[in-house]
């Protein structure tokens, strides 16, 4: 029997959902006794993502919404400390769909959505254990796969991304700037354009709360117009960026978090820019493009890590107890990097 | 020397174009001196489409806006009367890019806009002269192409078309009939409602003003849901699309009528779908798709004419002098049927 501590889902919010309110961190008696093909993994990294705010809904999507009561789930990194299943041995470390919570029992039908990490990944130094929630993983590979797939990328292009300095955000500037691209982003405070530009060598950046509208900035940081759109904000931003694309333009939908928690959304006028200008806009989930896309992600993106070729931000937030507030505070754009929670040490 | 009659450009609108403000008919003396390769069209008859709205515009498109002072263009059937170049003998039938007047003279450079119609179009009783600007012309090979590359129709899936009486819509509807789909139409009057369902065989319609919202009825007509929503008006009906679409649902951009002559557009408020339903909204011009489809539309289509397989409706204003009329009463959705204008007799 242990202690387990787990973000436990009270009640649909319909804005910022509120600690306590909504979620809360709840510590329960855990009594092990597995069954055949079920493990018990100890969480090390949980991942801190805005598509979860959309399991806080009571609407149809292309997952189901968290179960009230329940701890929620999401990816995360864990070691394997019991186990009825020889795929996963006790010692192991795996990545994939684990519980906000210390301890989690992974009934059989959800081992296939972790896999088990590769030997070296307990002393490698260039990849730390939380890539494995991050840049090694469904941040990363959503980068890595949209862009290709719907973006469609072209040398000389230009693309801009919003929530640049964010956990996609970060990938698609720098994979962009790989292909050729002239990359321009946008964020929400100094610091994280001044990441842009001088860390990750964006071409251009502006923070969107200042030097006038969203439309102005980025007229001003893409005169010669806008080829790709990495959509991760929606609202104004998307209205600016409609305004500004070129002809034959893609909008990669990845997310809109300024849309997520409010229950007055952003109406965007000018849409018949998709006629006018022949524009693709298309969202997508990560397994839309996994078998064609997985292999080449991990060879890649470990190859870019191995050469010190990419360079990711994490924003760590130590222990499950703050992480019901890290995960508003990402909703709200208080993070700086990718959002996760330490909730133990290998 | 003749008379001319055109229809002249004199202002940009920001509503709704006003006969003898923005554009009027004029009469003026047409001296004919033909350079080399130019020739000289009778006009016999002219279309009016939604998509020339755009062309009243001061802002960048796919194609310049109209010239101020100068008669408008769009696409044409004629009849060449004379010319200086062999590929047009004097007799010949043409449809394509001419003017909006009685008679064109048409620059080297605009022959290539031109196409000669077969030897028996002048006396084809199945495919009337109007059907080369119609059914056989850009509305059709809108709706053949548009359907077939963006849609990804398949057998069984639901497929709503608005405005559907229109010159895209009517096609569209019976094309995918014919590959199984099931088809749900809205219009603007009970009429074009009942052609919809008794006429063209739609699996249902419904008049937009009517019984409720544009959601209301649209949720009760496609009560499992939209697959494919050809868009034609923009605004509400797309919101009320949007709200419907199932997983993986293609919206094909064709036009948004509502939204062309209103300086308070509406503002679409649930692209978050376009995330959670990851779906694919995609703007085209016919230019797009004429390597890949155009013979086989012609093949298909002149086959259908042939053997009565599908219906098309037009509505003819007869005379140049009520054009405008009948052009700013399409805007408003008064024509029933693919709206043209008789210039001329053959």
């Amino acid at each position: 029997m242990v202690h387990n501590k787990s973000a436990v889902f009270l009640k649909f919010p319909s804005e910022f959902p509120i600690p306590g309110e909504h979620f809360a961190i709840q510590t329960k008696d855990l009594h092990v006794s597995l069954k055949n093909n079920e493990i018990l993994a100890r969480n090390l990294y949980f991942s801190l993502d805005p598509y979860m705010r959309g399991r806080m809904n009571d609407a149809p999507s292309y997952i189901p919404h968290f179960q009230l009561q329940k701890p929620m789930s999401g990816y995360g990194v864990a070691e394997i400390i019991e186990s009825k299943n020889p795929a996963f041995p006790v010692g192991s470390l795996v990545s994939g769909m684990t519980g906000w919570e210390q301890y989690s029992v992974i009934p059989e039908g959800f081992t296939k959505l972790l896999r088990v990490l590769p030997k070296n990944a307990r002393e490698s130094k260039k990849i730390p254990l939380s890539a494995w929630v991050g840049v090694l993983g469904m941040p990363g590979f959503t980068a890595y796969s949209s862009l290709k797939v719907i973006g469609q990328p072209k040398t000389g292009e230009t693309i801009f991304v919003s929530a640049a300095a964010g956990a996609v955000g970060q990938l698609v500037g720098q994979m962009a700037k790989k292909l050729g691209l002239r990359v321009v982003g946008s964020a929400g405070s100094d610091d994280k354009v001044d990441y842009l530009l001088n860390e990750l060598k964006f071409d251009a950046a502006f923070n969107y709360k200042k030097n006038g509208t969203i439309l102005e900035n980025l007229k001003r940081h893409a005169p010669e117009g806008v080829d790709i759109y990495y959509e991760n904000v929606g609202g104004e931003t998307l209205e600016a960026a409609l305004e500004c694309m070129n002809t034959h333009g893609r909008i990669i939908v990845c997310g809109m978090i300024s849309q997520y928690n409010t229950t007055e959304p952003y109406g965007i006028r000018n849409l018949g820019h998709i006629v006018a200008k022949r524009i693709t806009m298309r969202g997508f989930i990560n397994d839309d493009f996994a078998k064609d896309y997985m292999e080449d992600f991990v060879k890649d993106v470990s190859a870019w890590l191995e050469a010190d070729a990419i360079i990711y931000k994490e924003d760590v937030e130590d222990g499950i107890e703050g992480s019901l507030d890290a995960f508003v505070g990402m909703l709200k754009g208080k993070n700086f990097g990718k959002q996760v929670v330490k909730i133990a040490d290998l």
